[in-house]
């Protein structure tokens, strides 16, 4: 009936570049560049003299070093104890951010993390809400205060939204998209969008409009992405949290690579209406969902539980009122563990093995259940909802890009020529595609059942940060994203040690793609610093529950 | 990019029929239908002097002339007493499922409702019941004893289940359906498979297995579909409930026609792994949702209620965790109904007009809150619904027909016409449709606020129950299906009546299509005795809140 067998790539023609038209957008693009340059406003920048001359520096050790005491204290507060803080009189709104006001300038100066650093706007607006708390004696909702960073392209009331795609660099929005407006009905602070790569689509940054985004663990590395500025901002302490997005590994790979948290939610959970995207029409195979990234889980919590609380649904049919719930943690005893040391497809290279082997012995020395995750479908899996990606044989990406002629980024051309490239499916090879989804969600959770396991840890990517522009393969993330099984991402506390993740030149690989990615981990020297961080899954729909295992399971990690 | 518009109809051609093959299935039918006679057994039949030898007839006067006082308040009780009735011994399962024994048996002798009857098994399914409570003074679940009527395409233990497809009538399902493993686990009694029509896409019933079904309340129309035989017997108390399904009205239909109660539940909240349908892949733009019929509103309660109790989500993990909730009746102040009294494309005939009209002044008088809804959309998201249900173009159907090629009703050649017929959608095109979808969910919501309404009451259909095999209008029902909104009917005591409900000749149809259908009602004589039902539609997720006015509403109608 249908012949269609799922491909992880297809054929590509680039057809859009048109330099000539790029030619007229240049103009824009620096004003845009010159707007940014000028919102790092020297009485919250790092000096100069402390930025680094050259590539593979930790960043993390430098971003806070123009800080007071005071402000150190600040910006190391979770948010869900901020906000307490906050709402007590014991902190204003503006001591808050003029100290993230620093740290965010900094993180843009070290990394190139921001697409518009707008702090005045955000000291305007921490102002505002003293003078609300002080007339009123309370607070305007439960993020009163919190200096939230945002991922760009969510429309932005009066603000040029471009979702990194040059053609839409006159595209002001007039209305902050619903998630934003909730947020900032909560009392959130806005004061910095950050960056994205072209097409939303590269577990990487680059973008014709402000460039790579670098890695703050280490500087010659990715952030990973797409959310990948948000990896470097909430890792470098220049917000109390921040908003992705991930239709593929978009809020976990910066989050991992980075070394922060973050969640990916079960979808229609976190309202998503008006987002600047290059899409037509509303493909909903596999679909992006918005999520937080933090600095711990409880961080994680505290956003989902404002979101929820606010009913979304009261405005958006398509969320779900699901509350968010308080739930217990587990007892360690209680905690039911499976891991994957290997997806079957692409093999995690020493330092991520290492992460997952110290996280299970940790695990076990600590009483909980850990069992072996015997990988199966991912293959197939992977194959399908790269098919999914580009299920409209890339109509609408290529119009999106067409607008300006912008040159394409080398991850675009993957992206574009993931599953079937450029090739248009029909509607029934699509519900071909469905179809195997679905069967294997019922499958992937009765092998939980049946394994008797609530969460499985399992690598972000088959490995730490890799050099930018090089990912080719996704599926330790987009696995979960067709399967739609929620995960965080946390940090083990470990990172790549030349000295203990020698690459195994040894190993064998079972295919090219394989081949390919092993081999980017080429010397541990290249990758020194970078973050070991692992991702835990839980059961759609029970985010809380992930979110909840993932803070006791850092704990015992981390430890 | 896609310069596609959505239709009501497109081209279809018949490629399946085969005379030859299909005479090859005629003694796999002859034996299905001598099996089926087979099950009216004579101590429960309704003696045949009884039985009507002419169309026209009230069979609800009639179904139950063969009881006895106890057993007519058995199957007058409604389930929600029931099952008290029984978990404290006042009643045993056997009693009641020989009363049910007996209404079912007439049922079908009185309108060919069903495609399996095995009251020999119920019956013995019940003495198992008996000797459960016997030895161990507790019932085996919320439904101990209840016996409960399934529309055929439910995959039953061990039985032959073909979805009205002659192709499949050799395909003996393993196990239960979902849905149907939780009613059996929570005690239902099941002993009857009901009627619907082929390719499951008619709002009618005429099948080449069994044949058309009768609407109880005027045997000479339809009970419409495709949960027709649900419709029959439900309203017969042939069953305490029943089990149907509904992706373009085929709950609602049969339910409004012969004048019971029916559920259309918000999707992903009722499980349905496991069911036979001629489907190729999932398409998931619109799906079906299974729900109930019953005699009353407490009793799709206790449905939804059960469903929700046994966590479905812990085996099938396209099931939402959301409780059915125990909402408070609201009182007739608070009470915020917008009316529909025409959807812009079909004008509803007098009879409903009455109905609604009655409706208003009735919630008017009782204090409620009343406003007229002006439709908007209505064409457009017909259009669209039909192009989604043939996205494929038919290849699933049609593949599913040429396995026995069996002659195609009337009204498959409409369905199969249906949006762009024979015509394969590319993805993209599904894509624009889908948007269209997520965009009138959010308008038809918002308008909802705008008016400070909190339910719909409109028509089922544009008139009563049509004669049988000639509706080519879904938009009354349809319209929620693409919307998901959740919908209850219940009967408003009212029924054609030729002195009032006179066909209005001097309406001047807006289209082809209205013509048509406004002119099936042709002599209010034809239609007499058909009931009045309507329609109430609540905001999407908020099935709970439906439920419980319909029971406030219909009292009110009602009096």
């Amino acid at each position: 009936m249908t012949d269609f067998q799922p491909t992880y790539f297809g054929k590509f023609v680039n057809t859009t570049e048109d330099p000539e038209l790029f030619a007229t957008y240049k103009p824009k693009i620096e004003a845009y560049k010159a707007r940014l340059a000028a919102g790092v406003l020297p009485e919250y920048a790092l000096p100069t003299d402390l930025l680094p001359q050259k590539l593979g520096v930790d960043a993390t050790l430098i971003a806070t070093k123009h800080l007071s005491d005071s402000e150190l204290k600040i910006v190391d507060t979770p948010a869900y104890i901020l906000v307490d803080e906050i709402a007590s009189g014991k902190l204003t709104s503006v001591e808050v951010f003029k100290a993230y006001a620093k740290t965010a300038t900094a993180a843009h100066q070290l990394t190139n993390c921001a697409m518009e650093l707008f702090v005045d706007e955000g000291l305007k607006r921490a102002e505002e809400l003293d003078a609300y708390y002080k007339k009123t004696g309370k607070t305007v909702g439960p993020l009163h205060g919190v200096p939230i960073s945002l991922k760009e392209h969510y429309n932005y009331k009066g603000r040029i939204t471009h979702g990194a795609t040059v053609g839409m660099i006159d595209n002001v929005t007039e209305g902050f998209c619903s998630l934003l407006e909730l947020l900032y009905n909560a009392g959130a602070v806005f004061y910095v969008r950050t960056t994205e790569p072209q097409s939303l689509m590269h577990l990487c940054s680059n973008n014709n409009i402000t460039g790579l985004c670098k890695n703050p663990a280490n500087t010659a590395l990715t952030t990973g992405g797409s959310s990948s500025g948000e990896g470097a901002i909430v890792t470098l302490k220049g917000s109390a949290m921040g908003v992705g997005s991930d239709i593929g590994g978009s809020i976990r790979a910066p989050a991992a690579f980075c070394g922060c948290w973050g969640l990916r939610p079960t979808q229609k959970r976190v309202t998503e209406l008006d987002l600047t995207t290059n899409t037509l029409g509303a493909p909903e195979a596999v679909v992006a969902v918005l999520g937080p990234l933090a600095r711990c889980a409880q961080d994680l919590d505290l956003f989902m539980k404002v979101q929820a609380d606010s009913k979304p649904w009261e405005n958006d049919p398509t969320i779900i009122p699901l509350p968010w719930r308080t739930v217990a943690a587990p007892a360690t005893k209680d905690l039911k563990v499976a891991i994957m040391y290997d997806d079957g497809v692409v093999k995690p290279t020493p330092p991520i093995l290492r992460g997952l082997k110290v996280a299970a012995e940790k695990l076990k020395a600590a009483g909980a259940t850990v069992v072996e995750w015997e990988s199966f479908g991912v293959e197939e899996l992977v194959a399908t909802v790269n098919c999914m990606y580009n299920s409209n044989g890339n109509t609408a990406q290529k119009k999106s890009f067409a607008k300006s002629g912008e040159p394409l980024q080398e991850l675009t051309k993957i992206a574009l020529s993931f599953g079937k490239g450029d090739e248009m499916l029909t509607a029934l090879e699509e519900h071909m595609l469905v179809y195997t989804r679905e069967t294997y969600r019922v499958k992937y959770h009765n092998k939980m059942k049946e394994l008797g396991i609530d969460f499985i840890l399992s690598p972000t990517y088959a490995s730490v940060a890799a050099k930018p522009e090089t990912i080719h393969y996704w599926g330790y993330t987009s696995l979960w994203n067709i399967l739609d099984f929620p995960n965080v991402i946390f940090p083990t506390g470990l990172r790549c040690d030349p000295s203990l993740d020698a690459p195994d030149k040894s190993y064998q690989p079972r295919s090219e793609l394989e081949k390919y990615e092993y081999e980017l981990y080429d010397d541990a020297e290249n990758f020194k610093g970078a973050p070991i961080s692992l991702q835990l899954t839980g059961k759609r729909w029970f985010d809380e529950e992930v979110v909840k295992a993932s803070e006791i399971i850092h704990k015992i990690i981390s430890q």
